[in-house]
Parts: structure tokens; C-alpha cells; sequence
């Protein structure tokens, strides 16, 4: 018999329903709450807030583990995870939404690009509080260990504090030893960006392509940015937002002449 | 010979360059300065801030039309256009960066959706003054012509007076004739949100698929939305930015117990 007080976690995240970092959240998760894990059947890094309206979206039951929970994969994106976990999967709104940890930074304006966090976000404009989690560490087989104990007590703290409508948290942990850790900074996004660089190469039949790559520029010296607060090791917590307007800049666009 | 002084403006979308919107957004940014194209080769819709960096990337001209101005085609997303181009294709900084006209709303929520809104975020990340335009009609053949005059000159207004940086503008016109267009209005984005419906089905295989819908939910009540706006027939402008952060929620947060 399960505990009906127990918190309903739903468990997402972009590197695919496989990797290493959604079974080190699904295992911290595990111990909070009873879990459902809807997650993309393939990785979908990137893919920002994108949506599945020209295709089909499958749902599939996934058993690869012992677990007493249930797993699904689906074949869209972040985004679609949690729509379909919410409307189509699960038999109730869950009580929080957790995404990640993902291999690799979301911090900065990596934010806007992340599938990780998309997934939480969506979560939070469907009032579900949310959180995505980000370790520096883009490998396949990169150490979450390090992470475990803040990323329970996280999660510990959004289930007993709750979560202003309209807020997501974004965490973003160091590449770096238990005994590096130095804790948590709530901090603010970092103004930071990706200078591209396009990689040019002629394919096997003579037509040029281009492979995307880049160098992340941080030019924000502030000591409050996530960016920081990672060089620091300390985790980062940004708390985030979708509303975009930018309400200090109302006031200006109202002296411009658009001829009312 | 060209003016030097004219901007040097490009033109992207979400809809792909062959859409009547991208067409009537090239005809008036003509008129205003030297015009760059670079859209996707086919339809972006709902894409997001996805951007590619899994696959290869192609870039090709397009020459359907007899135009002064070049126009290119990629094979990725509309944020992916605006990186080809600022970084690959044009020789210079563009002056400015116009995207869509898209057909159908990119209001409240759905700029975070957004394809369209996505190209112009990107560009304003780069430090390109941008704005993302929407007419709020879905039809292929919808009529761009009543908003013809607005659009050239909300494009004048920000050549004139420049953007503050990190700040985008995300203009939505509604579908109305020219007379009952009652003018701009500058507003926040509405607290409003998707009600998603998944549309269960079969395939001819006997596998169950989904398609998703679902109906649009405003209940923010605000005179000052872009919604708001909208219904009572005005252009909405919303300044829109990229930081994320919810600034007001910092304070709360450093109230929690992270075990620092």
C-alpha cells in the first residue's frame, strides 16, 4: 500500500529516457515521492521549447528496470513529455515536475536553448512546480555522485516550501568532487553568449555542409551570476521565468511615434 | 551604386521562405534598406529556440524571384538561420533583424513557442536590434495587406531609435481590415496558457498515435495584455527579453534552507 501522502514526482528530461543523469534523478527522486518518468525515447538536446504539430506522438510503456513505478518513452520532444504526461498519462496533476540532471550546462542563456529546462518550464506554466537540474559535464558516463545530496535536498525544499506561480528552478551543479562542493548560490542568470563558429566540409558527393560549433563568452563580471557561482563550485540556483516581457522598457516604447 | 547610409536588414521566418508572409515582410524592408533573406527551406512552426547540433547544416541560394537582394535557404530552424547568417553568410552586422510575418498569433504564451519569435530572440542575443511580426490568421493566403503601413512603420521606428540591448519587440496584428484597425498598443504579455487535448488513433497498423490539440485559456483580465489588445482590434507590441531570471523570487529563495 502506498502512502497517500507521498508526493506524485514526474520525472523528464532531454538526453533520452537511458541516460546516466535521469537515473541518478530517478533515484533520488524514488525517495521523496512516488515516480512516473515520461521521457524522449532518443536524446532531444536543444531542441529548446519545441513542439510536435506536424506529426504523430507516440507513447510507449518502458521496462528495462526493476522498478515499483512506470516508465514511458515518447517520441517527441521535452515539451511534448510533459503535455502528454499531464493530459494523456497520468491520472492526476503531479506535485512537482523534476527534469535532468542533464550532461551538460544550462547555465546562462544556455537556458533558452535547453531541452532540459523547456521540460520544466513547461511544467510550470501548467502550474505544476518545477525543477530542471544541469551538471557541467557533457559526458555519457559523467559522475552525478557528487550531486546527490543537493539535488535531494532541493527537490526536499520545493515540496515543503512550494513555488510562487510563474517560478522554475534552475539548477546548475560544478564538474567537481564532493569535498570541491562548496553548496548552494541562488544567484541570477549570467549575461553571457555562444560566439559561433561554423565548421565548413565538403560532403562524399561535393556539396558543402556546416557542423554548428562555438565558444561561450562571458563578458557579466557580477558576482551574483550562475556563471560565478560555477567558476566558484558552488551549485547554481536561478530562479526562472516565462514571462518575458520587459516591463521596464514599457514606459519607453510608449514615447515612440507609432502614429496613434 | 547603393547608399551606404541604408541599413542592412535581414529577413528570416519560421514559416520558410516561401511563405506570403516572409514575401510581404521582404516588399516593405525593401523599401527601408538593403535586404538579406535567410530562411528555413520548409515549414519551422512551434520549433522554439531548437537550434542543430546533431545533424549537418546546408545553406543554398534561392533565386525564385527576380529581387536586387540575395536569398538563401538552410536546412535547420529559424534560430539556426539567424547564426548561419550573422556568422556564415553576410559580411557585415546587420542593422537589424525582422522576422516573419508569420501567420498565426505568437501572443502570451506562444512566444515561447514560437519559431518566428525564436529567430528574432537570437538575434537580439547577438546584439542585433529585432522584431518578430505575427498576423493572427493561420490561412496560407491570409491577407497581410491591412497591416502593410504599421509594419513599415514599427521597422522605421526602431531604425530611428535604436533598441536598448536585450530587449526584442513581439508585434502581433490582428486579423481585421485596415478600418478596423484602431492602431498600436504597447502591452505585457497575458497570463494565458494551452488547454492541450491529445486526439487519440489508430494506424492502419492497429498502433494507437496522437496527435496534439487543444484550446487557447486567457483568464487574465488585465487592460493591458497583448491580448487584450488584440481583441479590441489594436497591434500589440510587447518589449520581450532573454533573461530569464525572476528577479523578484531571488530574496525569497536565499530564505530557504540549502544547508550552506
Amino acid at each position: 500500500m502506498k502512502d497517500k501522502k507521498r508526493p506524485l514526482i514526474l520525472v523528464t528530461n532531454d538526453d533520452g529516457i537511458t541516460a546516466k543523469g535521469i537515473r541518478t534523478l530517478v533515484d533520488i527522486a524514488s525517495k521523496l515521492g512516488d515516480v512516473v518518468v515520461v521521457a524522449p525515447d532518443k536524446p532531444q538536446s536543444a531542441m529548446g521549447h519545441a513542439i510536435t504539430i506536424n506529426d504523430t506522438l507516440y507513447v510507449k510503456e518502458f521496462k528495462m528496470h526493476d522498478y515499483d513505478h512506470k516508465e514511458y518513452t515518447t517520441s517527441g520532444t521535452p515539451v511534448d513529455c510533459v503535455k502528454m504526461a499531464s493530459h494523456e498519462i497520468l491520472e492526476r496533476k503531479p506535485d512537482l515536475c523534476v527534469s535532468g540532471i542533464n550532461h551538460g550546462s544550462n547555465s546562462a542563456i544556455n537556458v533558452i536553448y535547453s531541452g532540459t529546462m523547456s521540460a520544466a518550464m513547461e511544467a510550470g506554466i501548467e502550474g505544476i512546480p518545477a525543477i530542471g537540474f544541469s551538471l557541467c559535464d557533457y559526458d555519457a558516463d559523467a559522475d552525478f555522485e557528487p550531486a546527490r545530496p543537493y539535488v535531494e535536498n532541493i527537490i526536499k525544499q520545493v515540496l515543503e516550501n512550494g513555488m510562487s506561480k510563474g517560478v522554475i528552478l534552475n539548477v546548475n551543479i560544478p564538474k567537481a568532487t564532493a569535498e570541491e562542493l562548496k553548496g548552494v548560490k541562488i544567484c541570477r542568470q549570467a549575461n553571457a553568449y555562444w560566439e559561433e563558429e561554423f565548421d565548413k566540409r565538403t560532403n562524399p558527393y561535393g556539396k558543402d555542409y556546416y557542423w554548428l560549433t562555438g565558444k561561450f563568452v562571458n563578458d557579466d563580471k557580477g558576482e551574483d551570476t550562475d556563471e560565478w557561482a560555477l567558476e566558484h563550485n558552488y551549485i547554481s540556483i536561478v530562479p526562472t521565468q516565462f514571462d518575458l516581457t520587459a516591463h521596464h522598457y514599457i514606459k519607453e516604447l510608449n514615447t515612440w511615434e507609432f502614429g496613434n
